[in-house]
């Protein structure tokens, strides 16, 4: 897509730090990192998020986590875990489906959190989902 | 497992909050909430991370969150954007693999950080994945 910036960089139009490329795929460095090593993983086809994308380029761009790019990190960062992050609609920055890849070093201050105040008891959001 | 916990949850040896389940995949409400509907999926046979669950797994629980539990959180609790995570190694807390779903409302407070001092210059993380 001419005005998505993922579409640019796939074309070269804007540089990236490219950390694994193949044909179907793309990873690179996220230039406001999480942590040492966060890396972005696209599809080269334009799909808006996990919704829109079909599930065998999904999986190819898991299986190219597993077998190729997480190896590199391994070796590379010595990283000592690795959480992955995947945000749709609220919260989606760049609408080109993207996968968030966040190396974890041991002892590190990695938080998700929500304040406590907008989070309700367990019980009143199970009482929610099962109404009819 | 029979150390595990998700295996426990699954048995029904431990009770759980369930969204969704069938043969393959079981969904219930983190008791430990990011966010009201905070859900984990996970299979019901026992892998301990993504690296060793057989990528027809992972897509059937992904299928899974696209066609039978995001529309469940739509509707009840008309969400706005999906926040999923998943942790291997290091930062993972029950060893049986498993997706976070975190919903996420406009507005709301969600972060995702590591303490900034901790993070390198995003050139210098390139130059040690590109050295030999």
């Amino acid at each position: 897509m001419n005005d998505c910036l993922f579409c640019k960089i796939i074309n070269g139009d804007i540089p990236s730090y490219t950390v694994y490329e193949d044909d179907k795929v793309k990873a690179f460095l996220d230039v406001n990192p999480n942590s040492d090593g966060h890396v972005l993983v696209i599809p080269k086809e334009h799909y808006e998020n996990l919704f829109e994308t079909q599930n065998e380029i999904i999986i190819y761009m898991i299986d190219t986590i597993k077998t190729k790019i997480y190896p590199i990190l391994k070796e590379k960062l010595n990283i000592d875990g690795l959480t992955i992050c995947q945000n749709n609609y609220y919260g989606q920055d760049v609408k080109h489906f993207h996968i968030h890849l966040i190396p974890r070093y041991n002892g590190d201050s990695f938080k998700c959190s929500f304040d406590k105040n907008e989070v309700s008891d367990v019980k009143d959001v199970y009482e929610k989902l099962k109404a009819e």
